[in-house]
């Protein structure tokens, strides 16, 4: 019933918020500052295990989610992090059977996210230009296990969406004001849009642009996340934080009459 | 292919960001400040189409998502917003297939959206302590189609979890710390707990408990959430936010050796 | 040596944190939701004492304070708030004796501040295009003993500024871009400026009209007031708060060669 | 009429938002990143000049402010920032002529904040345990010019308060409310306590203890500062932010009867 660790898992290897390494399980050491692990010693045991380096340094054995997956997948392109992308599931209401139109593609993090919670029945139609960054892309959602669930496209979002009646549109490209006419009509009626954007005037553009085309229940929200360091007696928010991802914009769309 | 409203749905009848009704298509007619809708109108049109109300004002009829039912059920509780729902479901993978251990009950805004999520393979055990408070969620539920998914347990969580192995654990209740030893039982090796509570104080005992109990990666943050005013050339934040509905406590098991 | 009530004082009455009266001392009755207080019984009481409405509820008679004066004024214009006044003094280093340009006047909230700064030896010059505001504002700097320190123009500040080798111009109006040459012509040598605009628009042109007219050390902020609620075991941040009321612009001036 | 750069002078050497120097200005060279600048050339030219390196890189030559002060003495100690001294100074109402008692004395940054408002006619009286500590904030207040209007007492606020009748009390300790029933006594009637500490619980102790002694009109706050990188048609908010510095307790003295 307790689920083990098996050769060629992916593992977290956790020793505090920092130092967090997602390694397969192979018949080889992993080396950190704080020592070596031996890999193969996790075979058979239970995940949460703790296991020690060489230095005595003890490593929890987790099980990734897909929340460390994003978070791997993000620290490389430092943009779109998991608060934001958490706001966009929830709130165009993605899950198990939804179909989706993304892009671009990136690292694939978000790509990853929206895979995960329309398996096992839905379907990610991600849109990337840059053939080289599709493949990388490819590769991440393999090795998180969720590339079925995801048809890649070297294809430019702005030129045109091929999908017809998705559930919703997720954006996080420059120009997004551009794909809007054809989320309109890639959109069944009342599915929704999101789109991430670093800057304000994308945001006005967008906005304008989701005006234009018919769209309502449009709303743009920014997210901040403050962590908290936790001392029993002497409480209080780390001293820094990130104070800007990005802007979200959702909108439904509206049948025109 | 196109979805079409039938008889029996629930549509969301949108008129503007305050505006939003959540009614069942029936033989009637649905009354509001801006005239009345004759529901039966709708049979047969696609979601997403615009109704006049006999003052002419402009509805439009969406299928609601589970961010509409949470919207409509957080709204008697006011205090588990959409925001912190979001985080929980991401930063714990909570996916389709996923057990999930849940309480208390309350509303059933919170396990609906964890049913939504699990579902078509998962469940949810919901644990509440007043019977006439689960009878609520029962009909919440039960109106959102999400019944199936979910367990209504009439049981006090800090006597203990029938579950084991269970992939989640999530809290909105006064004394979480109570739970956590629990919780620990409960949770397969490497599971997660979320806690969400409105007092730096529960925040404090709840991470202090979690130490004590053997919990790694534990992470304590508050979510602002905070809407623009998009107006071409004049776009600036609201005046008026909501500055605070409570802190999350993020937490996964490791096993003791 | 203490400091006793006089005829004529201004007192602020106070209940709680939103009752709070600024009345001046006379041969009245001063009615509130909890009873009248007679204002004559202050007369040669200490400030800070404690009297009772005749429906024996308590209030304390506190001298107003420069903040007391703001708040009150403020509470009209509903936009430029204590917090963002606070931030214009310091930043921009104004006490006394400095000479500081200002506009629009309004309700010469900030005028008030400005002119308890730079007292006794200071002088505000403060510009506003409406005669009838100026009037109010002449007649809320008097109630506040402030009018001998500030010279109320009724000018139009894009139009020009008449003084010369000025410490500070300070700004809060629609297009502060069209004043930013004359607040060049006008201040000293790494004199500074300030601007509060409620747009993130505003901002844009603003800065964009400082660099091209030689500012340096431009900086664009905006500052967040939250407030706590103080429970001994349950404390927490209020659930609303004000989330905007607009952003600051600073700068300095250097000398073109 | 235009002030000249004199020897002996402080300036600010600014380059950019990071790159601001407090230089004294004698007859040496001073050294940066981006080459050398003769300090004397700036002799006999007007504040706001640009000033070249010997590898032609062009530095402003700013008088310094209060703000450049205490931002300079402020970087060592790390933890109380303008925008928390901003709000202290106006919601306190410390102008010209007020009386200040203020602990611990730190590095100086606060003191001369307050002694820069309360001049020509008020007093700062500063405590400070330690010895070696008061002499550093000594040579900070020389330095700044602001020793005249600063009494620096090498005695424990904890164990009492010296003066009589002032206007406010600010602290900036490890435990304010040890402090607390000294302020009371040393408060005129009516008179503002101000309180800075990093964690929630010292905010808990403090006010519990402020309503404890008979204080009115308490007011826990925290000030988050936000800054925008404005570039026209890309402006955003910058990525990091100082999340936390320390929360503001705020009181006034009722008269006990």
């Amino acid at each position: 019933m307790t689920e083990e660790i098996k050769q060629g898992d992916d593992v977290l290897l956790y020793l505090d918020e920092r130092r967090r390494y997602l390694v397969k399980v192979e018949d080889r050491s992993f080396h950190t500052h704080k020592g070596y692990v031996e890999l193969r010693e996790l075979i058979g045991r239970p995940y949460g295990v703790s296991v020690e380096s060489n230095l005595k340094v003890s490593f929890i054995a987790l099980k990734p989610t897909i929340y460390d997956y994003i978070a791997k997948l993000a620290r490389r392109t430092q943009i779109l992090y998991y608060k934001d992308i958490a706001l966009i599931i929830l709130r165009l209401g993605i899950g198990a059977g939804s179909r989706v139109v993304e892009g671009g593609t990136g690292s694939g993090a978000l790509a990853s996210a929206l895979a995960f919670f329309v398996k096992p029945t839905g379907k990610v139609y991600s849109y990337e230009v840059r053939s080289d960054v599709l493949e990388v892309a490819r590769k991440n959602l393999a090795r998180v296990g969720l590339l079925d669930y995801v048809e890649l496209k070297n294809k430019d979002l702005t030129e045109g969406i091929e999908e017809k009646e998705v559930d919703a549109v997720v954006l996080d490209l420059a120009s997004p004001w551009d794909v809007v006419p054809h989320a309109y009509e890639a959109l069944k009626g009342g599915g929704g849009l999101a789109s991430f954007s670093p800057t304000i005037n994308q945001v006005e553009k967008t906005v304008e642009a989701l005006r234009r085309e018919g769209f309502v229940d449009i709303e743009a929200v920014e997210c901040l996340l403050r962590k908290l360091k936790v001392e029993v007696g002497a409480t209080r928010p780390h001293t820094f934080m990130v104070g800007h991802t990005g802007y979200l914009v959702f909108a439904r769309k509206s049948i025109k009459s």
